[in-house]
């Protein structure tokens, strides 16, 4: 690693020579496989970054000019670039480098989300307010062509085109996957572009890509008529970004560092917004990610991966597939991820991939409900956000029988704040008619997803953790729909949602070492709020319940509401994550920080206990933790 | 109206010859500006959709074939020939017509929402299903050029455009403007489209709104531009959307009814996904709104408008637009209804409209913010609701400087219920570190505004009502931020949140003539909830909080949690709008429905009194009405 060693920050690459570049290309290549091995990460995005990482830095002078990515995954090889290089062995642990950008760890990182599709309009504002403050400085977007099919995208690139000085360049890192291979019209559209004659040298690659991910429809015919168009065209490509009014250069090799500096260098000196089209490969430089088809390298994860929540559900639903042939399933370019590639093998003509799309994956379902199926959104619950307005309106107001199953819900950890899936049991409290299921184990995804899919007449969610799924709990009785997992006396009414409930009963075991008599439950269905909650609230001294979602808004809170509104005197502590972006660490590590253990637990209920015995009043909120106090 | 009451349904236009159909379209022409002109509604939109709608009902065959509105307000020709001719005069009333699709009017209505741009998604869903079911019926989606800004839009067309069989026809309904004159690249790409002279008949229509409405940038050279490129593609223009894969016919002249019929049984034939492209204007057979500059017949209000909450802030953003020249002002094509416009002029490289675009809004507004500006971003509050995540993490998690206002919040009435701001005090409850200011009169919305520009390191937010401003209501006394507008005793704390101060003096005062004392306080800034009230609720008996928004997780939610940390035992009733899809009345009506008046929750109050004194248990919760029990 001599050659890294020497940089510091962008400015020593610019005396490099072109031997020395291709040296430290393969350097990076190198550290990427032997570090993110060892620490997870990205690894397939970033082996696809290393030359147009280089071409930007020896172009543009960040931070002066601005390097804005978009799905920040696949910045670390700008890490490395950028004075991080020593630190790089410590990526995604905790208080270790971010698997995203972060603005603490360096002035050269202004964008930390992880949202795709995001990046063209974060680079028009900051161009725009360059521009109207009188600052000559470039802003240059790069996203990949699975981002341009979020309809965000879409919206800046039809502003950007408007803006006819703006001094921005948009790198398309077109690879013909986001996660999988990349679906839908501009697909095809892209591969027209890339197979312009003029870059012959690129065609090989091209074609390889082609015969690896075949593209829907019939992607022979199309590679034909992308040629002709190709042929016709000649010297400029009349593509649809010309077709918006944006200057279009390409289609470049992404791997070829010194086109793409040429590329950029001419983008930078037209001065008004360019699109630099990149054809790159994912995982390029490495053999076993490059042949990757499964997509295996995008993310490394650990080996010897354990029974998962996804796993029981992707099981399940391959079951209820052959029972019931109105179920479809609906995922947004994470068919692996959610668990939907089975029933997609399964029931091939009842799959629909609709690119990086919430908005329309939950639109177009309640289309597929208003036509007589009954579909399966199968979403990461941090995504679930994006088309909140569509699940509100379109779906429920309908009152259409769309079931939602978020996964990685809760906190998960290692990817940082914006991966956490802490939102949607608040947002979803509010969607009139919408029915909310938090499973606790392997059993109740089995169970509650059946009860899901049966109502046809609104939407209805099932939201549960990453990783390996939980033991089954078996409950010891049921009162209306509420299981009861723990039954040793009357002082405490612990209520355990999903993925809590297993702490719940740790926390009933701690208390009843201190002589406290406890009820534990799990509703199962976490709205409405279980009737019988009210009955037992009012059969016990004190409420606590426990979830795995911000405490502002959640399941805690609207069980407290509905005792108000029955007129349920029975003090309440809702506890659960503090409403506060959560730093990257272990989900273990995480839970422990935010007091959402069964020891935390414990004392804190304990506590309670002797302060209200003690005094109505307790002392100043506590700000540290996911204890009530810290809303 | 001698022949539209020969019109049951869609099969008694089937028969019709040319010229009673001509005669029909001048009838509902005449019926929409006579009804409109007196119940208030949309009428620019429906005046443009005489011809395209008789068309579409001609070749299609509703309900079997089903047609699917985008942004419904322009279905009122579509209600006059499915049969509601004669109850049109109920138009938006309560108990009468909606003023959007309603599938409880009428099986020919599918979709009722209004939010744009939703359109193609659910065609693709119905589509689908109906391919899959084996049931042969076309699906027709309407979408107008603004609605195909908004990047839903974008995320439909690029996965109809994989489905090479689909039975789903789109028409664009293209006027050049949405609200007010559309932007951006793909409006010019629009003209390009328009300006091909194979269709010379409506060259003088495009000119007459090319001169009318110009476009960004160098309308002349685009303008010319495009018939170039049109004389080049002669037969068959190259666009944007035939790059995608779509077939486009096009353009036709939508008030040609015999031109219109002729490119929808062509589409119909086809048996794939295609694009019908209609040229429109708005307002079209009156003159008055032809003519309309500024769309103040896009939707038709009341005349002598009294003095309204918008035009508080558009006066006082001026005013703060002289004193901070990092203040710029962002849009999405609500430049006039959200009281911007002032701004614009007054600083016209200062504003950015880009289109019907929320999410990108919002992003570009954080670009923006991140280059040193301060954006103001004004929406509906309905319409926050389509950028949560982007406000979440693109904002927030950035600590970005942007103030949010949000106009037509609470019950805005006669819209339905998509129009309500009932959501958005809620969702913003979850955000980590935004600030949340509910101002109750115009006095506050000039304190609160700037106060909330001030922040620069956090996204503050502004919601007001609907319609004509409060009376200004001073205050008596201050404590921290909160202000006291009744002092009288230590019975009730009445907490009043925004639009909802005025209702709460009200029921203090019903409360003084019962003999109670109380205190009616303004938290003003809603979010963090203000330390001072826990204090002041430790002194009290009861407290009480009002607001205009969905009780679930609202104000009253967050101050009950805030209490629950904090110890406070004091009794808490929280009033809001009750979590249900509002039917469409005026603002009155459906407050006094809903509980929400001074009459209303003083009774409530004094109940809830009397039974705490009583009995701790009340009965059964009350699930009609916005009054605790109904959430």
């Amino acid at each position: 690693m001599r050659l890294l060693e020497t940089v510091g920050g962008p400015a020593d690459l610019k005396g490099m020579t072109d031997q020395q570049l291709g040296e430290l290309a393969a350097e990076i290549r190198d550290m990427l496989v032997e570090t993110v091995s060892r620490t997870g990460g990205h690894l397939g995005p970033n082996l696809g970054m290393v030359e147009i990482t280089l071409a930007m830095h020896r172009v543009f002078d960040s931070p002066r000019d601005r390097l804005v990515y978009d799905t920040g995954h696949q910045t670390y090889v700008h890490k490395l670039l950028t004075g991080r290089a020593p630190k790089f062995d410590t990526l995604r642990q905790q208080g270790g480098l971010s698997g995203y950008p972060s603005q603490a760890e360096s002035e050269h990182d202004i964008v930390e989300n992880s949202h795709a599709s995001t990046s063209l309009s974060y680079a028009d504002g900051l161009a725009k307010a360059y521009r109207l403050r009188g600052e000559d400085r470039h802003v240059v977007a790069l996203i990949g062509d699975g981002g341009l099919t979020g309809g965000m995208a879409w919206e800046a690139l039809n502003n950007i085109a408007a803006e006819k000085d703006l001094k921005l360049v948009i790198i398309v890192n077109d690879n013909g996957r986001s996660y999988s291979a990349t679906v839908g019209g501009l697909a095809t559209h892209l591969t027209s572009l890339r197979t312009n004659p003029r870059y012959e040298k690129i065609l090989d690659l091209v074609k390889k890509n082609l015969s690896r991910t075949p593209y829907v429809g019939t992607p022979m015919y199309e590679v034909l008529h992308g040629v002709k168009k190709g042929l016709k065209d000649m010297l400029a490509p009349q593509g649809m970004f010309e077709d918006l009014g944006l200057k279009y250069v390409g289609p470049v090799d992404g791997h070829d560092r010194l086109a793409m500096e040429d590329a950029l260098r001419k983008a930078k000196a037209f001065g008004g917004p360019v699109i630099v089209h990149a054809v790159t490969q994912k995982g390029f430089g490495y053999a076993a990610a490059e042949q990757d088809e499964e997509d295996n390298f995008h993310q490394i994860r650990p080996l010897n991966k354990p029974r998962g929540w996804t796993d029981v559900f992707a099981e399940e639903l391959v079951q209820i597939g052959h029972r019931r042939p109105d179920v479809v399933a609906i995922t947004a370019a994470m068919l692996h991820p959610t668990g939907l590639a089975p029933f997609a093998e399964a029931f091939p003509d009842r799959i629909f991939d609709v690119g990086i799309a919430e908005q329309h994956a939950v639109t177009s379902a309640a289309g597929l409900a208003m036509g007589g199926l009954h579909p399966v959104v199968g979403l990461y619950a941090t995504f679930l956000n994006r088309a909140f307005d569509q699940l509100l309106l379109d779906v429920a107001l309908h009152k259409c029988g769309v079931t939602f199953v978020l996964d990685r819900a809760g906190v998960t950890g290692d990817d940082g704040p914006s991966h956490n899936g802490m939102w949607d049991m608040s947002l979803l409290q509010v969607v009139p008619g919408l029915r909310l299921a938090a499973p606790r184990d392997g059993a109740r995804v089995v169970e509650l997803l059946n009860e899901a899919i049966d109502v046809d007449d609104a939407p209805t969610v099932l939201r549960y953790a990453k990783g390996e799924v939980f033991p089954d709990l078996e409950a010891i009785d049921r009162i209306g729909g509420t299981d009861i997992l723990v039954r040793t006396g009357k002082d405490v009414l612990l209520v355990g949602i999903g993925a809590m409930a297993a702490t719940a009963v740790d926390v009933a075991e701690r208390l009843g070492a201190q002589g406290f008599g406890v009820t534990v439950v799990d509703p199962r269905w976490v709205k409405p709020v279980a009737p019988e909650l009210i009955e037992l609230a009012k059969e016990h001294k004190f409420v606590v319940t426990i979830e795995d979602n911000g405490r502002v808004g959640g399941c805690g809170s609207a069980i407290a509401q509905a005792f108000r509104d029955a007129g349920v005197t029975t003090p309440v502590r809702d506890f659960g994550i503090p409403q506060v972006f959560l730093e990257h660490a272990k989900r273990p590590a995480v839970l422990q920080e935010i007091g959402l253990t069964g020891q935390g637990l414990a004392r804190d209920v304990i506590e309670m206990i002797a302060k209200h015995q003690g005094d109505a009043i307790t002392s100043e909120p506590d700000t540290a933790s996911g204890r009530p106090g810290n809303a």
